[in-house]
């Protein structure tokens, strides 16, 4: 098992890293203050490590809610199915609140816990490799609107992120290849050498070998252990963490919750954002070919969706979270390995990148 | 004019309270960051002072959501309306939200900021006075749930609050007779002199006399500012600002939303606590009938409603956010002018209290 924490004060928490911890009875109960637990899941993920996860809970007050599985659902209504369990089950503002799921349910057991009477703590047990790597680490939770992706919720950091890298064996191959956009997302920020080793050892991670899996899940948590430390509340350089996100979050509002995988998008979006560089005149034509080979090899898509206008895409990230005063900030690739957040970038060039579909 | 502050550390407000503040355009600009404003109202209140209030936008990109009125649109569906609203007129993370309204508005438009893109600033402008003495200053901020008052929310503090003392004109009498619930709250937590003060200007409140109300509400904005800096987040003394709220947040929800105004509710409620209190041998009978004539002459209920029963109560009671572990915390007073949070009470006599009507 490795450990990493988030430094944030009296609010810094671990994060566990290994195969079968679920199966460890001792993890869980030190972060758990009062006497109830509430498990939030869903309809695909409960069946399977639901009553693996409940060992641990033994001697607690213990209860659940199940929700509906998939992106679609990551809505207030839906959440507000998880207010109604949890009133219905006597949670007080000593239960805890453990998240078992992929992104949806973290960002929304998250968002649950920082709501429910003002706020109650919350566990982390992250299961699909996006949400390892990315969603259930740095205390971002929320829903969706129809008019904008994550527009509602909180930041609410949890009182710990347990990864079994076991819970990996499960995961359809189309969302392991989406969780590795993330991944790749932090070699593209600001690490070339993970970016290399990636390249080299892709195959390994869409045949889920267990310590290539587990390298890239513990390096991708250090980069955004680091990053939430040193801007928790997104003042600056946590933003770059979005690169891909405003061209991803246009292309999965603009296509209906869903219908394209979260890591698709930003897969799609980063090229997008890629290409602006490259016109920008900060990377070359090599790095923009490298940056799709790699998303090619993670088996990620590199063109954006036909459907989408212009114009749609100027509708959908006007509403950026990075927007400020109507104007727009992208996370753009200075070079090779190294983002920058900036609006400085040529409206034509932008304009041609949304138009080239 | 009067000013007081909330003391936060970087977090302090101003709280401004005086006869037409809305019409002085000189007073929001400088708690309005970015460059647009939404504002956040109701049917009721919109028609009023909006346009007054839009004369202090002017120069900033400034829109509006108008909501139903009443405490029983305070749900998640009716804020889902703000958003969307927010969201179609390109808020930001850097527009300001001003919530315009009574304790349904600033709550519900208090939490819009706290969640709008996981949280912007926002300014109350409260216009009842159960809001001004209360819920518009400490930042509690949230909606009801069909099984609870209150249980969805955020610690979120405004930037300034706006009292206007001349908007009570238009103020119906029985809203009127609610907000001294909350005025008489403070007397009895720890205010005697402010009680007695009371006992002699119920007259002159209820006749809506500009300077008596003035006084009543600066006092409450003072010790709810006071309570407020000592213990933000609850953790003790502001509990006492519920005195009467457990007793009544039960009557509210069993009663349906709305149909007893919250204040009505903490008046009863109220009654109901002290009680207890004489039961307990902490107040005489004397002191009892005190608090009822208090409120009697406040036009308020001392009588809890017949329709509910104690099994009513102790259902809607031990959802209360001061229920920890499954043990039910009361306000209750210690004595006349002195109140205390405790689960240290006789079971049998809190028994006798609910089955009383």
């Amino acid at each position: 098992m490795q450990k990493l924490t988030v430094e944030l004060g009296d609010r810094s928490y671990p994060i566990y890293i290994g195969a079968g911890l679920l199966k460890r009875t001792d993890l869980l109960p030190d972060f758990i203050k009062g006497k109830s637990v509430i498990t939030v899941s869903n309809e695909t993920v409960a069946p399977l490590y639901a009553e693996t996860l409940n060992k641990s809970l033994e001697g607690f007050k213990a209860s659940s809610v199940e929700l509906p599985d998939g992106e679609v659902y990551k809505t207030l209504t839906v959440l507000d199915q998880i207010f109604t369990g949890m009133l219905e089950n006597h949670c007080d503002r000593q239960t805890t609140l453990v998240a078992l799921g992929g992104g949806v349910v973290g960002d929304m057991g998250g968002f649950a816990a920082a709501s429910y009477q003002r706020g109650i703590n919350f566990i982390q047990v992250p299961t699909t490799l996006l949400s390892m790597v990315d969603s259930s680490v740095g205390g971002k939770t929320g829903v969706n609107h129809p008019l904008g992706k994550n527009m509602i919720g909180a930041f609410h950091q949890p009182q710990c992120v347990v990864i079994d890298t076991e819970t990996l064996d499960t995961l359809s191959d189309r969302e392991l290849s989406a969780g590795i956009a993330e991944v790749l997302k932090y070699g593209f920020i600001n690490d070339l050498k993970f970016l290399e080793w990636l390249e080299e050892n892709m195959s390994l991670l869409l045949a889920r070998d267990p310590e290539a899996l587990a390298y890239a899940i513990y390096i991708s948590c250090k980069h955004k252990a680091a990053t939430v430390a040193a801007d928790e509340r997104e003042a600056g350089q946590r933003a770059l963490l979005n690169l891909g996100h405003t061209f991803g979050h246009a292309i999965e509002t603009g296509m209906g919750y869903g219908n394209w995988l979260h890591g698709e998008g930003v897969a799609a979006g980063t090229v997008m954002a890629a290409e602006l560089s490259m016109k920008m005149g900060w990377i070359s034509e090599a790095d923009l070919s490298y940056v799709k080979h790699l998303f090619t090899l993670a088996k990620l898509p590199i063109e954006p969706p036909s459907e989408l206008t212009a114009d749609d895409y100027r509708l959908h990230m006007m509403r950026d979270k990075k927007t400020k005063d109507g104007v727009m900030n992208l996370i753009l690739m200075h070079k090779l390995g190294e983002c920058i957040q900036t609006s400085d970038y040529d409206a034509q060039a932008f304009q041609e990148v949304l138009e080239r579909v």
